[in-house]
């Protein structure tokens, strides 16, 4: 266009990126689209340059192909229930080991609820016998403590697992690996959330002494139980299946039940095992987090590959794995969660983001799967609208859907599948999760529940990993 | 505007009703707004004539007023389960009684699954050996049918309750009503859709003998069970509560069965009844029922009133009652089911709109609540948008909202509650069901499930009435 012609003709002008441009164009009488638009990996040049080394890459869309499948072909079940210390082999011997949420973190780093967890977890485990010298002890260095995910576990917030704790095996019968979950203790004061009073370490015992073995009698009568359908049709109920498990949990309820009457316990512990798990409905979430672990790390270790494995926090960190950079940690410090807060208590007064639990979210569900748990509004915050739009929105940074979840409210979509690290550092769009709010203090417990994101420095460090393993991978060509 | 001005100007031209008149707008290359529009009570000029005296008239709007109240004031509460000759005063003597679905209807003129069902159970009784000689019987006069309406109670489809059969009770603790419901037998081959063979007899005592004394022992440990707070869970977890009960039957579920473990009941009989609820996902259906009953009968019987407290169909007839017209039934030919049919059957194959079930249409939940169960349109046909559509729609012609249940897919918006008869005659919109599908044969059952409305000419007829007591009460003065 000539220039002549461009002064002359009334203007319509795009503005991509920083405001500031446009105010000009609007001062002086023009009209202004303005665009949001910001650099990819959020302005780190390193980052976007290894970013357009592996847009487009034939092996990373090869290797995420095969990640995709393998996730999507998985088939979770649960198949039993057993003590930590028998589940996973690390634990066998006497070695005083405690797993952990998140990626690593060594005890005087780590935030106050997963210090008030681990307090408790030694007590339980009889290691002291108070939570003064139980301090003093994980202090001392006489206690190991490693992530769940070391071991094929997953735990919500604190997500502490010692060697009595029963936990949930689930088995992707598709691959046969295995992935486990300790036991949802329920809301209020509890370890979880660091609480480490006598009452919370007397209901892990009766946990482990009645509840555990109960259930895994009424297992051994219902046989095995898969889990993927009953998501499924949960996610048709409600649930989102992270911090929503209401129809899950009774679903669940329904199956377990009548197995369990037949089963061979006593009348007190069938009572008390049901009226358990009948009063609480985030009972489900940790088998969730059993079958999302179990799916996704069907789709581990295929080299090249960019979709995202892991999603973990510690409550100082937040730790990202992807399918193609095996074991390697990329790390940023955790986002704050804004959110619903008990009455009394703010943001200042909480943990950073915590948990294994975004094991859901990193498997499609979750915050990803909100358009099917509008009613999960009244406890996260937001509206029905909003849960809609995190939906969708997920789709921007996903490398396919999974059939085998299906939005109801988006005219059965499936849900959005398989984080792809680059789509994230190309778009800007973080990964949304749900999640609660444990106070940053030892011992308080949970203050509340919200929605935060992914911090982008992890995708980004996980993008420039990948592009160093395929420049590897090309010299060795 | 001057003839002149009116033939220089451009023209739009809003068409009122007959699309005909637009047409030659159209052809003379004129611009046409079609506004939908028919005369009130579809063309019936008395009746459109009766509206008009009764539109905003002061003794219906105050009778309006108090008839709404006590429906949303109502509290229905799971009370007792007991059989109908102790539960309904009319079959306590000898009397060969059997109610049905529906305004009153003759056993000749009966469809013919109400006829299966009647004669399954004459059997079911005892008071023949075989189904022929129980059609023998039925047809003899020497049995007497008359409607569950008329006896407080309610039943889906066929709706048959005979002396022998089990029924909830429901007690509205606000105004101490009863009201009474039959036990929902599954899907299938069941007497409710006019099956009658031996399984279906065997079933039906079965349920007399060993479900119904053991969910009344759990029912003796648990306390009375509030229905209201639990439908309201149900909607926000996918239920309309009429066509889709699996939250419900889940709830309901998990809130008895830690009771029946405590209860004195055998193993065996606790185990056959928690498999039966839990196999059967419709199982909530009947005390959906029972409870919109004992809260519209609570509106019923307030002078002047147009709330539409009863809403059933005999497979014949379509018929309603307002609170302010007593006991009268007023009635036209049921519409047929359009929607989703099984492999094999048609809409040929089916009998007219069937069943009580509607009463949860008439409470403002089942089709008025479809924004609440988008998961439904796979059983009932059309798309979650429709389900919303449905909802929003009912908001036309009810007198206002229930705060008591909330549709998440609306921003929890209040459901639609109380129809206004005089709402339907004026906009022509019609109630919304959603009905499960006989085949018109007995013996054969259910065929499919889908959407309906009730006929124009039932609330006409109900308008005129009204209208006639109005003057009746103000020439009284």
């Amino acid at each position: 266009m000539a220039a002549n012609a461009l002064f002359k003709d009334s203007l319509t002008v795009v503005n991509v990126g920083l405001g500031g441009f446009a105010e000009n164009v609007v001062a002086a009488s023009g009209q202004c689209v303005p665009l949001q638009w910001q650099p990819p990996a959020q302005g780190d040049r390193a980052g976007a340059w290894a970013l357009a080394e592996i847009l487009g890459h034939p092996l990373v869309e090869r290797a995420n192909a095969t990640a995709l499948e393998r996730f999507l072909a998985a088939h979770p079940v649960l198949t039993g229930i057993a003590p930590a210390r028998e589940a996973i082999a690390a634990m066998a011997n006497e070695r005083r080991l405690i797993l952990h949420a998140g990626p690593p973190i060594a005890w005087p780093a780590m935030c106050g609820p997963m210090q008030g967890a681990i307090v408790g977890a030694i007590v339980l485990e009889g290691w002291a016998e108070s939570v003064e010298a139980a301090q003093l002890l994980a202090a001392s260095g006489r206690v190991s403590f490693e992530p769940c995910h070391h071991h094929g576990a997953v735990g919500p917030m604190a997500g502490i697992i010692s060697p009595s704790m029963p936990l949930f095996v689930v088995e992707n019968k598709t691959a046969g690996n295995r992935a486990f979950s300790n036991m949802n203790e329920g809301l209020g004061k509890v370890l979880r959330f660091g609480a480490n009073n006598a009452e919370v370490v007397t209901r892990l015992r009766w946990m482990a002494s009645v509840v555990a073995p109960t259930l895994r009698a009424a297992l051994g009568r219902s046989g095995p139980i898969e889990l993927k359908p009953l998501m499924a049709q949960a996610l048709n109920m409600g649930d989102e299946v992270h911090n929503r498990n209401a129809a899950a949990t009774a679903l669940l309820f329904k199956r377990l039940a009548p197995a369990l009457v037949e089963a061979d316990v006593t009348r007190e512990a069938a009572v008390a095992t049901l009226g358990f798990i009948a009063g609480n409905d985030h009972f489900f979430l940790n088998l969730s987090m059993g079958a999302c672990k179990a799916m996704l790390d069907a789709a581990a270790g295929v080299a090249g590959s960019s979709m995202v494995t892991v999603m973990a926090r510690n409550g100082v960190n937040f730790g990202v794995r992807l399918a193609g950079t095996g074991e390697t940690w990329f790390e940023a410090p955790a986002n704050p969660v804004d959110g619903l807060y008990f009455p009394g208590y703010s943001i200042a007064d909480a943990a950073a983001d915590l948990g294994d639990s975004a094991i859901t979210e990193t498997a499609g569900v979750g915050g990803f799967a909100m358009a099917a748990a509008p009613a999960i509004v009244k406890f996260v915050g937001g509206t029905p609208t909003d849960a809609i739009h995190h939906s969708l929105r997920m789709r921007a940074i996903t490398l396919g859907a999974n059939p085998a979840f299906s939005l109801p409210a988006l005219d059965f979509a499936a849900t959005a599948a398989g984080i792809d690290a680059r789509k994230v550092v190309d778009s800007g769009v973080l990964p949304v999760i749900n999640s609660g709010i444990a106070h940053r203090v030892a011992g308080v417990g949970q203050i509340g529940a919200g929605v935060t994101t992914a911090p982008m420095a992890c995708f980004t460090a996980a993008v420039k990993a990948l592009a160093r393993q395929l420049h590897a991978i090309e010299e060795q060509r």
